[in-house]
């Protein structure tokens, strides 16, 4: 993997740069969807490569559980198993195995745990995390980490970095593969001085790119701004960042001005499939009896398929009867003004306006987001 | 609409045909993919023309029930509604009142009954079905029937097919609208004397395609083709006709020989979602445990988007995941086996070669199956 820095923005710390890897190049800022068992939800590989998407996620924990790395290495890796010839990038299952396994037990080696499939037992070290995510060949993996739930105390938060840090230190050893870059991964709650330690005790261990864990975990969004505020400055400009988990539309905003290059969040996808639609106006909720003869386009101002050719009255009969069609043009919706701000926001890195693209997105819409 | 015998075969009594509608040409034998609820599922109307799909079937019963026939007529009608411009021919909810609704009672004035969606009491007529039917506006729209359950009584089928040829007069008489084509349904059970009667009884009352119902209910194929064979030789050669539900591959190929034009069935579309999955030499159910490291094509003589990008090792793991991309990629698949057989079909009439084309395509398969 290669990182070059495009264009650094004047007035704020946005930046646009380029990934390079052996599946193509992905252009940041750059928002990842989510295919956590080897799919977007709803969606072929061809239509992500419509939409514009340089890279997905997949999970190491889901496909480790089913249908096992070991298979899918057997099949040429995950590329070639789900037909996406373009960049992955995998979780190290780190978190997955806190919000889905059952009967979790950390200990200092590592986490065993019930699937959350079949109760079946199983065991995740940071070694083990490294080989099933060289089993599934991504083009950037992850660290094996500890992601707290929030709340959580001081005491807590601070050793579970401890943990973290040493395990990111056992994943940077055993990695055999020279062909995928690892990331290391920040957690450390909300306390400003352990994310700060975090940080800096990572950046020790020489990683080819930082994610920032723990966030969108449920606190409020000024508590994530602080986190983005305290440790993004610290990290080396030359290195992607990344924010796991982010976000909503304004966070992406807020993420990029703030300098980060890459974000993953399963909101457009799952949104779609319970009827939340983002739109350049706000969010529309797609049920609503307002719609029921709505002739409209969901989203005026986009370009998508569904907005192309279906009305919003269409739209929320096919969400009331239960369609898989429902799922799939909201998912190609979503997705496509997900792709769609982040490409704006290249845009306007790229001509020096950002500040005034943040402006004008908060100004279109309903619920004014102001983070003080 | 326009109907013109582009070819009649030699050997078989198979025709080439076209079906000239206000929303364009349907070459004949074709089938139509169901669309009962305003979607055929899992599919874009995109994806439906990429596969040839000429016309496609919606029905009476469910969209009178919901979104409402009266809605669908404010928004334009059903092609505008669904964003679907080729051809669209509804079936007249005769078949469905059977086989969804609840407490169902029928008197010579019509059927009252309770939706399947809400147990909300419903009331359908001859002159009910055609309001429903000219509302959504298809291009083809069918005469309201008693479709009875099999095994009937001869005289619970022959009372019933008197009712359906009284109602089939109303349904003549209560057209309004000119700019669709009304097909009449012959019902009779499997007795050979009642299906004929029907088939001359309707006849004269002279609709502008005669159609086959209470098919694929149950009987043996021999009991169907016995049918075919009665009634198929009656009908006028210059109007359409319509094997109503039919049928299996072979269904397809032993109705095109016998002379028959259109069909539909939920066949394709819902063993996709099932998992099973048809293919040049046979049947596959995606689930089984050979298939979880067979790197190989669904169908290497198939060239649909499934086929060409996807192992069935990875087609067994999306089934398994229960994911929707595995409802759309055997949907795709289903119906692309369904259209290339109408189209090889099609061109084995052109080139006059339809028997050898039968012989072949029974070898092929694994289960050969051969109607005495």
């Amino acid at each position: 993997m290669k990182f070059i820095i495009l264009r650094q923005d004047t007035e704020t710390s946005a930046r646009l740069g380029r990934i390079s890897t052996a599946h193509g190049e992905v252009t940041t800022p750059a928002f990842l969807p989510v295919g956590t068992a080897g799919s977007v939800k709803a969606m072929t590989p061809a239509e992500l490569v419509d939409l514009g998407v340089e890279m997905i996620l997949g999970n190491a924990y889901h496909l480790y559980l089913r249908p096992g790395s070991k298979v899918v290495a057997e099949l040429g890796g995950l590329h070639r198993f789900i037909s996406w010839k373009r960049a992955i990038l995998t979780d190290s299952g780190g978190y997955q195995v806190l919000s889905h396994a059952k009967l979790r037990k950390v200990t200092e080696e590592g986490v065993s745990f019930q699937s959350h499939l079949d109760g079946s037992l199983h065991y995740i070290s940071p070694e083990k995390s490294i080989e099933i995510q060289e089993d599934l060949g991504a083009d950037i993996i992850m660290a094996f980490d500890e992601c707290i739930q929030y709340p959580a105390s001081y005491d807590h938060a601070r050793d579970s970095l401890e943990r973290t840090l040493r395990w990111a230190e056992r994943c940077r050893r055993c990695q055999r593969r020279t062909d995928q870059a690892l990331f290391g991964i920040i957690q450390g709650g909300f306390f400003r001085d352990l994310r700060e330690r975090g940080a800096k005790d990572l950046l020790r261990l020489g990683f080819e790119g930082f994610a920032l864990g723990g966030l969108c975990v449920g606190e409020t969004k000024e508590m994530m701004l602080e986190v983005l505020d305290t440790v993004l400055p610290i990290l080396p400009v030359e290195k992607p960042r990344y924010l796991m988990g982010v976000g909503t539309p304004e966070d992406l905003v807020e993420g990029v001005i703030r300098g980060a290059d890459l974000f993953d969040c399963v909101m457009p996808t799952r949104h779609a499939r319970t009827g939340c639609l983002f739109t350049s106006f706000g969010r529309v909720i797609i049920k609503n009896a307002q719609y029921v003869r709505d002739e409209g386009p969901l989203d005026p101002n986009c370009s998508c398929y569904t907005c192309l050719n279906f009305s919003r009255a269409y739209l929320r009969y096919l969400f009331l009867a239960g369609e898989i069609l429902s799922a799939r043009l909201n998912t190609i919706h979503n997705l496509s003004y997900y792709l769609t701000l982040m490409r704006d926001l290249r845009q306007a890195i790229m001509e020096g306006r950002v500040v005034e693209f943040r402006e004008r997105f908060y100004s279109l819409r309903e619920g004014v987001y102001n983070p003080q």
